[in-house]
């Protein structure tokens, strides 16, 4: 797998891989950039969602579990030392549907975490991550 | 520092944080997406570059170091078996401009894989992450 990043300007960068559409990545206004684009560290949090969450749809479709809402929320506590990493990081996975059968979500959810999921995987050695599910939060 | 991630469709999703822009999470065509994003595998390495290509501005700025353009290419082997998580990362800092100092260069991007670059520190717990500078490469 390869990916080229490009800069453009002050803290602002540019992403391309294999999608159709370029990874805008910036700092925020607040933290020196432009705010044009996701900061890497919150990359990372979304990377982690978006796997899992790909993986979540995958074996619900198996499982023949269908939702009609589903986000997933993402909160992560860095260091305050350099490299200020992340030192915990939750993930909450929300759906909403009329008939979501709970052990099912918590399997679809738990195989991600625990076997499937690239990104998870590789953050759980340097992170303390947990995972928890909420069903029609309101 | 809080993410949300919303699925889309299929296996397209939409994060969300400080940004002004919303950053598309896909598979691409041929993994069974529709590559309407970055995958969360390059996402992982776009934000190990944008975090490590903003420390080497930051820090170029400061040495007066002056380039014209600058691109950082990153490749990654995922390992056989699930979660097939990145053995091994390289980085390539690929810089371009008329009077660019080596020794500087190599101590701005050390400086940032070994000290401040967050999200390769974490990284490198998972992988084995190297790196090399390129000055004026064709």
């Amino acid at each position: 797998m390869e990916i080229l990043v490009k800069h453009i300007k002050g803290m602002h960068f540019q992403g391309e891989g294999n999608a159709k559409v370029v990874t805008h990545i910036d700092q925020s206004v607040k933290a020196g950039g432009t705010g044009m684009g996701a900061s890497p560290m919150e990359l990372v949090l979304m990377a982690i969602a978006g796997c899992s969450g790909m993986d979540a749809v995958s074996i619900l479709e198996k499982m023949r579990v269908d939702f009609d809402r589903f986000h997933i929320f993402v909160q992560g506590e860095r260091a305050a030392d350099h490299p200020k990493v992340f030192t915990d990081i939750e993930v909450v996975y929300k759906f909403w549907g009329k008939t979501l059968p709970e052990d099912k979500l918590q399997r679809a959810v738990s195989l991600s975490m625990e076997k499937y999921c690239s990104v998870a995987n590789m953050i759980d050695k340097a992170a303390n991550l947990t995972y928890r599910i909420m069903i029609n939060p309101s």
